[in-house]
């Protein structure tokens, strides 16, 4: 019996299949329920005592593994001093993180299963995020609750005054109480991926081990440079197959600057001796490109211009996501950029990170447009 | 039928009754159930599908209207500066409020029914709070999800170099969304209270609408100064029975300073001419005192010394609150005093606001050990 996603909310009812033998090296596709370890994990999605019969997806899963976070907006005039107490005009606190947000935006693009790996606190911002996941159908057997760590948050305070943010970041879960190793039940769906997608938000160390599980199953690995500003271990980028900075990033990994295409294309020459296969390096406004090593010239892809750009939170992550999802769907890397494109256009037209994350629909829509 | 409090959690299970007819005035003790807005409402205690038969606890109600909030801990070693990232050692968001910390700590003194009447978002951080004190075995029926606000919440950043914190407040659906005039079920609450418990983190004209409904119907009306800073209306002062502020507000209040017994005196009867009947002064650690008016000398209670103090916090809220429900217990001013200062010794010597709060149990032990 396949393990089965419905859900209490308006989420959509697709299907987290899982296995009944961690151990086992094939189907690509997991079928079974695996064991699971009730005492530490939770099902949010998938309910075990259904007794009814689930059709089982024929697609292989995008697995993110990745941060959990809640993001709490305060607008204020100015930063209060030492002391000092001040009111904010305004306040929201969001589910993000880059991990989740790209498992969001899978979710949103309709590409399921998408698994989330990651762990949150248990407390209300753990089910913020737990929530805004499952609500886009995205299986979540394999989020962890950490005991006595709080889920990973950010205070982001927008300052009126100059468009300026300042931000407090507190690690939380997502940083602290990862077990080691992985249980063999995370690294099994890791090998069963269609694909697998990870940020800088958690500890290397768990990058290492799941790109290093994906490897040995051939399974594409993606890393997006976004997260911590410390030096990538040279052992995680020699897991990656898609390495995914922008120029900031670049210029940070290389030690080189990246002003001019000769200097990005140095750059790039010298994540290809690090290791890393393919660069798919964003550029902002000026687009994106990807580089494969071993070719002479890297597919451009400008940006879909769009006349009303409302805020870019959330681009970079929507852009490797969408282009996670069309690289498990088969598509060729040039359509890859384009789907990756449109769904990044069209996210910058909405405030917020997952708020702004586009359906298939409406990239589809865009790309018919051109 | 009364209304049943059975709760999921690790909740006792206690009666929050109801009744059937908001324009009826008697009897004091409501025993039906209320009308219910359920597009608005929520009842995460009181379970109104229950068919069993209910005992009712034959006590008056405490009633407690304001503030529910999401209190947010980061430790920093600094405050970040504009455009600039920091990390938290820390952080731990925690239910919080005035309002929310005196219902909470009424019921771990066990006093139920008590009632909170309040407001919080649709939000993680409003089930945080109601979470909380339905746990404690509070009556949520007349707390309100304000659609388009976020709970009140505050980030409260402490500066590890010198022990300062700066504060940022968000209002939210303490401050915005309170219905005009206050739903006739709400108000009924209030004049079948057997004490009315305020503070200062929701607006005064909410204040003022219940305070005159609980004249209304000789309930006994508790304002504890703290929260906002402005100055009180006298039409909520007139309405008030028991007002309670520290040293600092007394001097707020009356313009005058607060540095000897004489200035306390002169303050206090600048409060009487206000329209305030008595006057509960909490001083720290230099105890508390009650004065009534036309009565020469106040009833003086000095603190009830621990070895351990670890965090004030909360401890006015534990103290207000304790002696609240005294009073409604029918104890003489001068136990009602002694019960609040047990309360507030046992409650300095834990850290943090509702997780300091004693049960009675302990209360009781300290009151007899001395």
């Amino acid at each position: 019996m396949s393990g089965a996603c419905g859900i209490t909310f308006r989420a959509p009812h697709h299907h987290c299949p899982t296995s009944q033998n961690p151990n086992s090296t094939t189907p690509k596709i997991p079928v079974f329920p695996l064991p699971i370890n009730t005492n530490k994990r939770f099902h949010p999605l998938c309910s075990s005592a259904s007794s009814q019969t689930q059709k089982t997806e024929n697609k292989n899963p995008l697995v993110v593994v990745g941060s959990a976070n809640a993001d709490i907006y305060v607008e204020i005039e100015r930063l209060p001093k030492e002391g000092e107490t001040v009111a904010a005009k305004r306040g929201q606190t969001l589910a993000g993180g880059k991990g989740a947000n790209q498992a969001a935006c899978a979710g949103m693009l309709d590409y399921h299963p998408t698994y989330f790996i990651g762990q949150v606190g248990e407390d209300a911002h753990g089910r913020l995020v737990t929530d805004a996941l499952a609500q886009g159908g995205i299986c979540l057997e394999h989020v962890k609750r950490v005991e006595g760590e709080p889920t990973g948050h950010a205070v982001v305070m927008l300052l009126g005054s100059d468009g300026q943010n300042s931000i407090i970041i507190v690690g939380g879960a997502n940083t602290s109480g990862w077990p080691d190793p992985l249980p063999e039940e995370d690294l099994w769906v890791v090998r069963n991926a269609g694909v697998l997608l990870l940020q800088r938000e958690i500890p290397d160390a768990v990058n290492i081990q799941v790109a290093k599980a994906a490897n040995s199953a051939h399974v594409p690995v993606i890393l997006d440079a976004g997260g911590m500003e410390g030096p990538i271990p040279r052992e995680l980028l020699k897991a990656v197959d898609i390495f995914s900075p922008n120029e900031t990033e670049l210029a940070r990994l290389t030690g080189m600057p990246t002003d001019t295409s000769e200097q990005i294309a140095e750059g790039i020459s010298k994540c290809h001796e690090m290791g890393v296969k393919q660069v798919l390096l964003k550029l902002g406004a000026k687009g994106s490109a990807l580089f494969t090593e071993g070719e002479e010239r890297p597919i451009i892809q400008p940006i879909i211009a769009t006349s009303k750009v409302v805020d870019t939170t959330g681009a970079g992550d929507t852009f490797t996501a969408a282009f996670a999802v069309a690289l498990v769907e088969g598509k060729s890397n040039k359509e890859c950029l384009k789907f990756a494109a449109a769904a990044a256009s069209l996210c910058v037209q909405v405030k917020g990170a997952i708020p702004s994350m586009p359906n298939r629909k409406a990239v589809l829509e865009l790309l018919q447009s051109l």
